[in-house]
């Protein structure tokens, strides 16, 4: 994260972000997951980093209006070359700090069973996987939870409010 | 709407609803549009109606974080048999109820060029379409807002606040 910016999205951030996030999930078709929508209206707690004036990575995420006390993180997309770098870790912890301040006590986000990466990165974020009946490759899966066909591993973590 | 129950979304109406909302768009792929997140986290503004203890059409929406005057519908669905019936008025009606409750003056949504029925729907409701350099049968059109190839109609309305 050394010279490396982060601050809010802003509107302005989804075109150049749109444009090569299927690119940064090697040709996965992940812009339909990510509508202008989520860039308009969640600017309070979704951030961007910036190298030298370029966006290298993002999350997207909100308070819960269901459960006040719960966060959601929708969406994080790192550039393929900065992704030893900690900008995800940084993003997270933005994020948790963010929503802690809101009154959020915990932190709720999903991921494919496929996206190993997504899963081994939660692991090191302090996350846990949701229980369930269907485990693949040692991870619990909710079968069909986005649908049919659309299995996910639903993570949570409980955030150390007194830290912020 | 004779006969019929109209009641927040719940996430438990997710599945049965998720499982027909493409059938309900004519085989349109629109479940990805959809995910779970939607149901569990924006109940205060997201609404479903019943028809003998069925549903046949929903609503969900949100207030926005960036502008909190500002309330957003991401998604609309009404089952084909029942588009007669004045179910997305009703709907819609309920949503600008509780917004306005929350402070909202203006609601916005978008649609995609594609759907003359929203587009007639949205006319019909008092919303009004951004101005746009590109008019495509005679509506305005904003080139790829929600992605390359993306276009929509971006629709907004004044709430009469003093009504509620």
């Amino acid at each position: 994260m050394q010279g490396m910016l982060i601050r809010h999205a802003e509107p302005s951030d989804y075109q150049p972000i749109i444009a090569v996030v299927n690119e940064w999930w090697g040709g996965r078709q992940m812009a339909d997951m990510l509508p202008m929508l989520f860039f308009m209206h969640f600017r309070p707690t979704s951030f961007v980093v910036e190298n030298k004036g370029k966006i290298v990575g993002f999350v997207i995420g909100f308070v819960s209006h269901t459960f006040p006390e719960e966060a959601y993180i929708h969406f994080v997309g790192v550039h393929p070359e900065f992704r030893k770098d900690g900008v995800a870790g940084a993003l997270y912890e933005k994020f948790f700090a963010a929503v802690a301040k809101l009154g959020c006590s915990i932190v709720r986000c999903v991921t494919a069973p496929i996206n190993k990466g997504s899963i081994a990165f939660h692991h090191r974020m302090g996350f846990t996987a949701k229980d369930s009946e269907k485990i693949v490759d040692g991870v619990p899966v909710v079968e069909g939870y986005d649908g049919k066909g659309e299995d996910r591993v639903l993570f949570s973590k409980i955030l150390d409010v007194e830290r912020n």
